[in-house]
C-alpha cells in the first residue's frame, strides 16, 4: 500500500481500538458490576498491550519516515504526522519490559495510595512514592529534555510548556493572589449561603443537570450523562462523547458544576470535525486546553451573573428552597471563597494556588532536592504559606490526590494552565461578542459555542497550545487575564 | 510454551477479546447514542475480525492437533479441546473472503428487512432472501453433512440435532398440540383478564422486576439489569452477566416475564463455574439448553399457581389495579391462550407451532424445494393449518422475524427444544424435590436454583446436548413430557 494510504489505515485499526478501551474504561466507571472487576482488569490489558504495539510497531516507525520526508501533505496530514511521529518516539525511546514493569508498579502502587488515604497513614504509601519517582525520573532520562527532567514529564500533558516557563507563570500569579485572598477572607463580606442547607434529591438534581446540558449545547444524540464517583468525560468513539457527573444530596451545586465542568469537555471532543476521526489529532490541543474549555463553562459561564439571571427560576423550580431568592443571592452563593484543604473542592480563587503548591513540590521529587520522607511536613508547611490553612492529617493533605500515585508527575500544572487559557480566551471573546451577558442572561449560549467550535475545537490536536492561544488571542499565556478576572469579579462579590 | 499451556494461553486472549466484544454489543443496544451507531458498527468489526484470525490461526491448529493426540489430559481440558476443535473446523472449512462477503451481504439485507418489515413489502426483501438462502445452502456445503443440508446449519446451535430426528420430534407434538388448542379456545373457559387493563408505570414494574430477580437468586453484584428494544442476556465478562428487558405501559405482565425469562439464562451463566473462564467451555451446552432455562424460570416457574400465591401481594403492591384480585386469578390471567400471528408474544401452548411452521418453512428453503418467492403464500397457509389464524399482511407474517434476513437458518428449532428440554428436566426436578410448590408459595427458590447449578450449570458446554439431556434425566429428549404438562396445567386453567 503507499505510504499515506498505510498510515492512514493503520491509524484507524489503532483508534477503533482505543474506542473500544475508552468503552471498557467507562463501563468500569459508571456500570460495571463488581463481581467482574477483575476480568474487566485483564481485558484492557489485553486491549492496551495490542494497541500499544500497533502504535509502536516497525510498520508505523517506517511509514511515518516516509511521510515526514514528503512535502506534498495536506496542512493536516502534515500536522497527524508531526503529532504521532512525536509520540511514537517519546514510546519506542523507553524499553518495553520498562513500560511492563512500570504498569504493575503503578496499579500496586495506586491500590497502595488508596488503603493509605484511608488510614491517612503516609509511611504505608512512602515506598511505593518512591519508587514512582524514580520511574518518572528514568522515564525523563528515556524521553530526553533540554534543561531540565521535569521538562520531559510536563511534555506529556502540554506540548511546548517547560518548567521555567511555569515559574515565570506562577510568580506574579502567587504574589498577587496570596494577598488578594487574605483581603478578601478578612475585608469582605462573605455571601449568605444559608438557604443552602436543605437537601436535594438526586433525581431532581439529575433532571436540572440535562436542563443545563442541553442549554449550553451538548448534544444527548452523541452522548450521554450517567453518575461515578470521581466524574469525568470521555470519547468512547466518534459521535459518542460521554458526560459523569456526581450528585451529593446535601450540596444542592456541586453536582450541577461538576456537570457544566464536564460538559466543558466534551463541547470541545463534540466539537471536534468528523475528518479529524481516527487520525491522531481528533482530540483536544493539550490538557490545558481541554481544562480551559471545562473551567470556562463552569466557572466563567457557569458561576457569572448572567448565568444566574437565566438559571435562577430553573434552579428554583427543580429545589424548593431556593424559591424567593433573588438571582443575585444565588449568583453570590455559588461564589464563595474559603482557604481549604482539598484542591477538588477548592473555589475559583484559592485553586491555582492548590496547583502550585503541587507543582513546587513535584519539581523538587524529579530534580531530586526533595526526598519523599520530607513531603507530608513540607506540604504543610506550603499550605500555610499558600493558603493560610493547615490540614490536620495527611488524608486532608499529601494523600488527597491521586496523580502521584499512579506515577503522574507534571499533570497538575495543566489545571491552572487551563483557568489562565480559560480567561485569556474569554476576555478575546467578550471583545468579539459584547453582547454575551445579555445572551447568557436570557439562557442563549449558542454564540459563545459557535465561537469556540470555530476558533478553538476544530483544529483538534493539530496545533500545539502554545500556537493555539497565539493564533487566538494575539498573544501568548499571560496570567494578567485571569487575575483581571478574578480580582474584578470577586472585589465586587465582596464588596470590596 | 508446552502445547497445553499454549493452548490454554490462546483460548484466554481470545477469551478477552469475546469479552470486550460483548460489553460493545450490550452498550449498542442499551445506551449507545445515535450519531456513535455506524462507528461502533467499524469497532465491533476490526475486533471481530481479530477474534476471528486468532481463532482460526494455524497456531491454534497446530496446537489442537498436538492435544488431540495426547490421553494425558484432564476430562474439562479434553473437553475444551473437542469443543473449540470442533468449531476450529467448521470455520477453517470456509474461505476468508467468503465470510467477508457473508458478513457485508447480511448486514445490507438485514437492513432491508427492517425497511421491509416497516412497510410490509415483501418484494423489497424478496433479493437478499433469496441471498441468504444462496449463502446458507454454500455454508451448508463447506460444514459438511451426513444426510442433509439443514443439518449442517442446525449444528451451530444444537450440536448433535438433525432435521430427521427434529421430524421426528415435531411429528407428535403437532398431532395432539393443534386438536387441544382447538378444544381450549372452543370448549374452555378463558381466564379474566379485565383487571390488566390499567398502565402500569415504568418505574414500578422495573421495581417489581428487581424484586422478581431477586428472589430467583440473580446475583446484582455479577450482573445488572438495563432495557432496551428487543430483550437479551449477554455475558460481558467473567463475573458480568448482564439482563435486559422492555417494559410496556400498557401490558403490566409483558415486561415481568420478559425479566424472568432473561433472568433464566442469567442464572445460567452465572452458575458456570470459574474454573471455566475462557476455556471455551464458559457457556451453556447448547442454544436449546439455554432457552430451556429462560423458558423453565419465565413458565414453568413464573407462570405457575405456586408462584403466583408467594408473589400476588407484591405484584398487587406495585400495581393497584390487581388490588383484591386473588392469586388464583391472577395465576389464570398470566396464563391465557390464544392463537395469533406473532411468535414473540405467543403464549406457552400455541409458542411451539409458530416454531414448527418456521422449521417447515426453512427446510424447504434450504433443500431447494422451497422457492423464496412462494413463501408469503406458504406462510399463510401453514398458519391456517397449525393455529387457524391468517395473518393480514407479511409484516405479521412472514417478515416478522430478524433470523432469516441475519442468514441465521436452524436457529428457530432451539426455542421449541427449550420448551422440551425443559419440561423434561422439571420432571426430573420435581421427582427430586417433591415439595417444589409449597417452596415456590413462600418465595423459595433456592432449591430449584441448586438443582440446576449441580446438575445442569456446573457442566458449561462440556457436554452436548443430548448427553446433557440423558445424564440429569435418564432418557433421550421426548416431547410427551411437555405435552404432559401442557395439557395437565391447560386443561386445569380452562376447565376441560
Amino acid at each position: 500500500m503507499e505510504a499515506l494510504a498505510s498510515y492512514k489505515a493503520q491509524l484507524r485499526e489503532i483508534g477503533k481500538l482505543d474506542s473500544a478501551i475508552s468503552l471498557l474504561h467507562w463501563d468500569q466507571r459508571t456500570g460495571l458490576p463488581r463481581k467482574g472487576q477483575d476480568a474487566r482488569a485483564e481485558v484492557i490489558g489485553a486491549l492496551s498491550k495490542r494497541q500499544f504495539e500497533m502504535a509502536t510497531s516497525d510498520e508505523l516507525g517506517a511509514t511515518l519516515e516516509a511521510l515526514e520526508a514528503r512535502d506534498d501533505l495536506s496542512c493536516e496530514e502534515a500536522a497527524s504526522v508531526r503529532v504521532v511521529g512525536r509520540e511514537y518516539r517519546r514510546h519506542k525511546a523507553v524499553p518495553p519490559d520498562f513500560y511492563e514493569r512500570f504498569a504493575v508498579a503503578s496499579s500496586r502502587s495506586e491500590a497502595a495510595w488508596e488503603r493509605a488515604r484511608a488510614a491517612s497513614d503516609f509511611a504505608a504509601f512512602k515506598g511505593h512514592l518512591e519508587e514512582m519517582v524514580d520511574f518518572a525520573r528514568r522515564f525523563a532520562a528515556y524521553y530526553g529534555y533540554e534543561e531540565s527532567p521535569y521538562d520531559a514529564l510536563i511534555e506529556e500533558y502540554e506540548p511546548g510548556m517547560t518548567s521555567r516557563r511555569l515559574a515565570a507563570i506562577v510568580a506574579p500569579l502567587r504574589e498577587k493572589l496570596v494577598p488578594f485572598i487574605e483581603r478578601l477572607t478578612e475585608a469582605g463580606a462573605a455571601p449568605d449561603a444559608q438557604f443552602l442547607q436543605s437537601p436535594f434529591p438526586m433525581q431532581a438534581q439529575r433532571a436540572l443537570s440535562l436542563r443545563a446540558l442541553r442549554a449550553i449545547g451538548y448534544d444527548f444524540e452523541a452522548g450521554r450523562l450517567d453518575t461515578t464517583v470521581h466524574p469525568f468525560t470521555i470519547t468512547a468513539g466518534p459521535g459518542d462523547v460521554r458526560v459523569t457527573t456526581r450528585f451529593l444530596e446535601d450540596d444542592p451545586l456541586s453536582g450541577l458544576f461538576s456537570s457544566l465542568h464536564e460538559g466543558g469537555h466534551a463541547l470541545y471532543d463534540q466539537g471536534i470535525p468528523d475528518r479529524l476521526t481516527w487520525t491522531g489529532l481528533d482530540q483536544g490541543a493539550s490538557f490545558g486546553i481541554h481544562e480551559s474549555q471545562s473551567r470556562m463553562w463552569e466557572n466563567l459561564v457557569g458561576r457569572s451573573r448572567a448565568f444566574w439571571t437565566y438559571f435562577a427560576p430553573h434552579f428554583a423550580e427543580a429545589y424548593p428552597a431556593a424559591r424567593g431568592v433573588s438571582s443575585e443571592a444565588l449568583y453570590r452563593a455559588a461564589n464563595r471563597v474559603t482557604p481549604s484543604f482539598i484542591r477538588v473542592e477548592a473555589d475559583e480563587v484559592t485553586y491555582n494556588l492548590h496547583i502550585m503548591l503541587r507543582f513546587e513540590l513535584e519539581q523538587g521529587l524529579i530534580s531530586g532536592e526533595t526526598s519523599v520522607g520530607d513531603l507530608p511536613d513540607l506540604w504543610r508547611d506550603a499550605m500555610e504559606r499558600y493558603l493560610g490553612v493547615v490540614p490536620e492529617d495527611d488524608a486532608q493533605g499529601v494523600l488527597q490526590d491521586v496523580h502521584w500515585s499512579a506515577g503522574m508527575f507534571g499533570y497538575f500544572p495543566s489545571y491552572m494552565l487551563g483557568n489562565l487559557y480559560g480567561a485569556q480566551l474569554f476576555a478575546a471573546i467578550r471583545e468579539a461578542l459584547p453582547d454575551l451577558d445579555e445572551q447568557f442572561a436570557r439562557g442563549d449560549f449558542s454564540e459563545l459555542l459557535s465561537w469556540l467550535r470555530e476558533h478553538v475545537h476544530r483544529v483538534g490536536r493539530a496545533e500545539d497550545p502554545g500556537m493555539l492561544i497565539e493564533r487566538v488571542t494575539g498573544k501568548p499565556l499571560d496570567p494578567e487575564y485571569f487575575l483581571d478576572y478574578i480580582t474584578g469579579k470577586f472585589s465586587d462579590v465582596y464588596g470590596l
